[in-house]
């Protein structure tokens, strides 16, 4: 009989996507708990509004499950399809919610540790993957500071 | 000949512990990025000093190690050791860096995917692990809407 020892995995697909999903849903939070006429246009310190941060976060989001899915990463054409509109960024947001639900676990296991071309670098699909989810952790946490200071008390951090 | 498929790590311990080191060398940059008289008084809508609250992730990251060394999660001593001095802050900070470099990698890999009572609930060492990651990152982005708003340019979020 041949042993073999297979180390526990530190974090599985399922385990991954759970916290991707976990993060984004605490991001729609905070994009619906602005003032709906702070959203785009309230700002501390020269730094963008928080809903052009959202958009962007979006973009990145999907480049990733699209790099991850296919092994392309161009990059995204930033104006696209972006606007002032609250509706709009909610039911972009929530399209990619459904797409990362349906899609994300048949990204081939491989390509976390394979080096891809993203366009800002080479890097592993693990550390496009757990960019793309800081960046946004990053993002959200600046727009916690936008509510407090517009009086407006968060959603918890820790619920997701 | 038995044909054994091992799937491909998402994540390896390595990985995870140059991820924690990364984004705890920016907390750093912020720290030090601070006027010194606003380090421990700077506030915006209520909220607490970035001195205070990254008090608090050095301690949560040190219940971090510890737990997943130990098996043992002990509320802290909010108050233990913390002052308003930057320099005892760096030293703690960087004692607590140098033990993660050694330390780490001698943390059980079963320990991800066992449960585990931290004080504030029963997750696994996984959640455990990228909580403490994303609550410093979190709390980062707040630290640095208060540089932005004393005229400071922080250190490039991207930069490890």
């Amino acid at each position: 009989m041949t042993h073999v020892e297979i180390a526990p995995a530190v974090l599985t697909p399922e385990g991954l996507q759970a916290h991707w999903q976990g993060h984004r849903r605490l991001t729609r939070r905070i994009i619906e708990a602005f003032p709906e006429d702070q959203l785009f246009t309230f700002s501390i310190g020269g730094m963008r509004p928080f809903g052009v941060m959202a958009w962007e976060l979006y973009q990145v989001s999907q480049l990733t499950l699209n790099g991850l899915l296919s092994g392309e990463w161009p990059e995204p054409n930033w104006r696209g399809g972006v606007s002032s509109d609250r509706g709009a960024l909610l039911t972009a947001w929530d399209e990619l919610t459904a797409r990362i639900d349906r899609d994300f676990l048949n990204v081939n296991p491989a390509f976390y540790a394979q080096h891809h071309t993203l366009p800002w670098g080479q890097m592993s699909g693990w550390d496009a993957m757990i960019y793309n989810i800081d960046n946004e952790i990053h993002h959200r946490g600046e727009g916690y500071v936008y509510l407090r200071a517009l009086g407006v008390e968060p959603p918890a951090f820790y619920e997701r």
